[in-house]
């Protein structure tokens, strides 16, 4: 069972693999994956995975079949384990539990070749609806306070596999990152009595001079701070705390943006290796009147070193204004998304 | 001159290069640099870094001729710009101010082909000599709320320079990470009237497991919660919360317990990139009861991927005993820094 530890300082959650952990020598140079070679995502190879969790075959099938537009399943080298108690206990000066969790992969098209953002904003749509299956389900484990989703895409981005997918994992305490975003909205509802997230939404719709583009429902923008040169977040116009909440009519409009903002950083930046997370409400609580959920995007171009992780500084050498102009101006290839299909 | 923004959820400040951004072409493949080529941190270059704030030369000889054994130069790309107010301003809903701060290098020897664990103590003392007395002079300048001391190792860990160097930074406002740690000082301070790094001294000297070498006044542990397999830090034995009010006689100690740490993770893991950083108080402070400085060593052998970005929680594969095992079993080689000084 890996071991969820907190560092006594700062009150970060770590998870340590105690079981297999690895030595030295299991480091070494890190291999680069070839191109090609056997895909357990791909058609045909159900079997090369975990049963499956969730599927959509719109012609009919049966579980583990082929057939399938979207497959989730659970991670067959799982971070955490989905059975047991949390046995929180101290060891000394420290505090530890169980690394209890789940950890799933929602494999987003049977197409080895390709990404998300060539998918048709149909397709996409129901990568969405997926995601917002599992996460309601895992969501009535009441031994899960959070539930990340997020996707590596490229290999120094930390894709393991090619074959484009995303993960989804639910953990036993609220992280860090989403706790520092819920106090920040606290204090800044305490003192505006407005969301800071809507009062982002409003600003950059004024300025428009980060906003990368929009539709009747969301905005795609660099925001006025980024870490990354094209860090890019995607927000919903009206304030919804919660992902999993968002209707079933208001999928499609995000894919759309999401589509249009991803096909934008493939075409500045040839394809770039990237993580997306979603950000939302701890799953457990009822709605937030300050906080907003929303994805991040960030392009891995520059590297995080000595100072970034030092300081919590990041330096970016590209102004959010230059980007977003660069991204709004880039000329997509007529019907983009037919040609690709 | 660079920005200084301000993230408006959780107070993040992040450095934007409004002068010389970089548009998406300057990113491309990121070139690997090669072997050799012209160094101008090698004696006979002096010419080719900004003039000299600091240098040791143990014969005699003026300002930037060779002859020296430690050097220390303004940054040439700085992060930041020395002169300048802060010019703090609100732009809409929200801050920023002008990037005023010092970025300095120090070179660590004036041999190309050593890295600091190889230097001979005496020589490692003379570096934080003078890094020393670089923060004592720059903590005069009352714009500077912190001073930063962190070097980037190998090409992977941001080092855009293999002849080894560290880094000063001075910055205008305490970093997120800082706070962080003074927060949760002072948190478990006002619970247990104790000093949370003096209990992980005490804590780790009963334990034994986890601590890697000691000497009369430092210990080098892996800590309980790392974020990456064989993260090291080294803590003074002693309450002490400013790294520069360290006195003259214990620098020769740290230099012992640096390079017993440096040695081990390099033979441990076959000359790994590795980030090192120098956390102290925000330099225009008094002593902390609460804090104390310590550095950390964090090698680069996992990726920092979606999942991370998103939660701030870690995954690390190595349990931190097994690490610490596996450093004080290490057999180095006798004379280590004989042989190789």
């Amino acid at each position: 069972m890996p071991e969820l530890r907190k560092d006594p300082i700062i009150g970060r959650w770590v998870i340590i693999s105690t079981e297999r952990g690895k030595r030295p020598t299991d480091f070494g140079v890190i291999e680069e994956k070839k191109k090609g070679g056997f895909c357990p995502f791909c058609p045909g190879n159900e079997d090369k995975t975990p049963p499956e969790v969730l599927a959509f075959r719109p012609n009919g099938g049966g579980s583990d079949s082929d057939g399938w537009v979207v497959r989730v399943v659970p991670n067959k080298y799982p971070a955490l384990q989905i059975e047991g108690d949390l046995g929180r206990q101290g060891v000394g000066m420290y505090d530890k539990m169980n690394g209890v969790g789940a950890h799933e992969v929602v494999i987003e098209t049977p197409d080895h070749e390709l990404d998300l953002g060539d998918l048709s904003v149909a397709d996409i749509t129901s990568v969405l609806y997926a995601i917002r299956e599992r996460v309601l389900d895992l969501k009535k484990d009441e031994r899960f306070k959070y539930i990340l989703v997020f996707k590596n895409h490229g290999q120094s981005a930390g894709a393991s596999l090619e074959h484009t997918h995303c993960q989804i994992i639910a953990v036993p305490s609220v992280p860090k990152r989403v706790m520092e975003e819920l106090s920040g909205g606290s204090n800044y509802y305490k003192y505006k009595e407005r969301c800071v997230f809507c009062d982002i939404v409003t600003q950059e719709l004024r300025d428009l001079e980060r906003l990368v583009i929009q539709n009747d429902h969301y905005i795609s923008i660099e925001p006025f701070a980024p870490r990354f040169p094209f860090e890019t977040w995607i927000l919903p116009i009206e304030h919804n705390s919660s992902f999993e909440k968002i209707s079933t009519e208001d999928l499609y409009p995000l894919a759309d943006i999401l589509k249009g903002t991803l096909l934008r950083i493939n075409r500045s930046l040839a394809n770039p290796p990237y993580n997306l997370i979603i950000h939302t409400a701890p799953c457990q609580d009822g709605e937030y009147p300050y906080y907003h959920w929303h994805i991040e995007i960030m392009p891995k171009l520059t590297k995080v070193a000595g100072f970034e992780w030092g300081s919590g500084f990041y330096i970016n050498p590209t102004p959010p204004e230059s980007a977003a102009k660069f991204m709004r101006e880039l000329k997509l290839e007529e019907n983009a998304e037919a040609k690709i299909k």
